[in-house]
């Protein structure tokens, strides 16, 4: 039986259409590798006492943040940019993994924005400071009843870290604990870098910890005596 | 009357043994210059609690740190590197300026090493955090009588950054405060950079800090009270 043969011409102007129609996203996505080659790694310092502003518009809803405010927001605080509208784009930016090693947890914006990541699929890993997780107002425990796994030390030293590590790409570090007080009141400095080597060095310092404080291996009832 | 002559050839002969002498000193300024240009920034990471060791090589003398333990040392101690002999030397390396941002500050080893700076004609200047200044073991009150400037806040909140700047060319910053406790127990980590944008925005926040906490502007008696 002799096999039906498309002409070659037909052949040839299918073949056309299709590389025609193809073009517009092919030019996107080259140019979309030429940008990402192109685009310079993050680098931004913040200071604090932040302004307050309203942070709702990156904390609403578990799916897109919006860009502008939420149409129900009717707050009296400011709805710009701050230090900590900031912190939480560079942290709500996660797709795959956020790692926390924190002294200090008690910021309900930063609690509420690791839940939405968790919520999301995000591999949320958080080491704290066994004496500061249980203070009124820690977020830790929301944190562990939301089923974000948590370390914490025993040590007589403290865990006295404050970064985090977004997607293995990013490092975020510096001298602010992530306390309202610290957020509002005091002098502080964070970092955010997009840079290979300082992200290996705090992973490799964050698995270390991470191991070092598996449940297995806890103590109960140390004997724990700390100076200042 | 007619003027003497230097044979052409004897001027000849003076300025090629002038030129040879002077070839060997010449190629190694070349060498070092490009040595100079080739280095690549600063760039460490230090994880701490840092060991135990001997850091009197380092602090001994006003002038300049051998390289090896001092011939006087017996101590027990290890003299090996170690995360705090690494601080240190990343400090003493100050030839012009030394600007210190400290929430708190009672290391005996840092305090010596910060003296030994202003000793060797390094303008050094300190901010630190009221509270935190005139607790038992503080260097604060030393380096004062040693003659360097202080400045403190009187803010409501903590001035709880905790970077040093040398020669307005290296940023030091992280999570360590310049305490025993920090250095020998807790789980910290200090960045230090040579990279001229980081530099420059910290040293903007430390002008705006210092020229803030201006004394001509302190207010005597202020009611302060504070949350953790």
């Amino acid at each position: 039986m002799e096999r039906f043969r498309w002409p070659a011409a037909a052949v040839a102007a299918v073949g056309l259409a299709l590389a025609l129609e193809a073009l517009p996203s092919v030019l996107c996505w080259l140019r979309a590798g030429r940008r990402q080659q192109q685009r310079p790694p993050r680098r931004q310092v913040l200071f604090f006492p932040s302004q307050v502003t309203c942070t709702e518009a990156l904390l609403q809803a578990p799916g897109e943040a919006p860009s502008g405010p939420p149409a129900c927001c009717r707050c009296s605080l400011p709805h710009g940019e701050s230090s900590l509208s900031r912190l939480l784009r560079a942290l709500l930016a996660a797709r795959a993994s956020l790692e926390l090693c924190l002294f200090a947890f008690s910021s309900p914006q930063l609690g509420r924005a690791v839940q939405l990541l968790h919520q999301r699929g995000v591999r949320v890993r958080v080491i704290t400071d066994c004496d500061y997780m249980a203070l009124n107002g820690s977020q830790i425990g929301l944190l562990r009843k939301a089923g974000i796994q948590v370390r914490h030390d025993q040590d007589l030293g403290y865990m006295h870290h404050k970064f985090a590590i977004v997607d293995k790409k990013v490092l975020i570090t510096g001298s602010l604990n992530w306390t309202t007080q610290a957020i509002q009141n005091n002098r502080e400095n964070v970092l955010i870098m997009e840079d290979e080597e300082y992200v290996r060095l705090f992973l490799e310092e964050f698995e270390r910890i991470w191991e070092e404080f598996n449940p297995t291996k806890y103590t109960f009832f140390p004997k724990k005596k700390r100076s200042q």
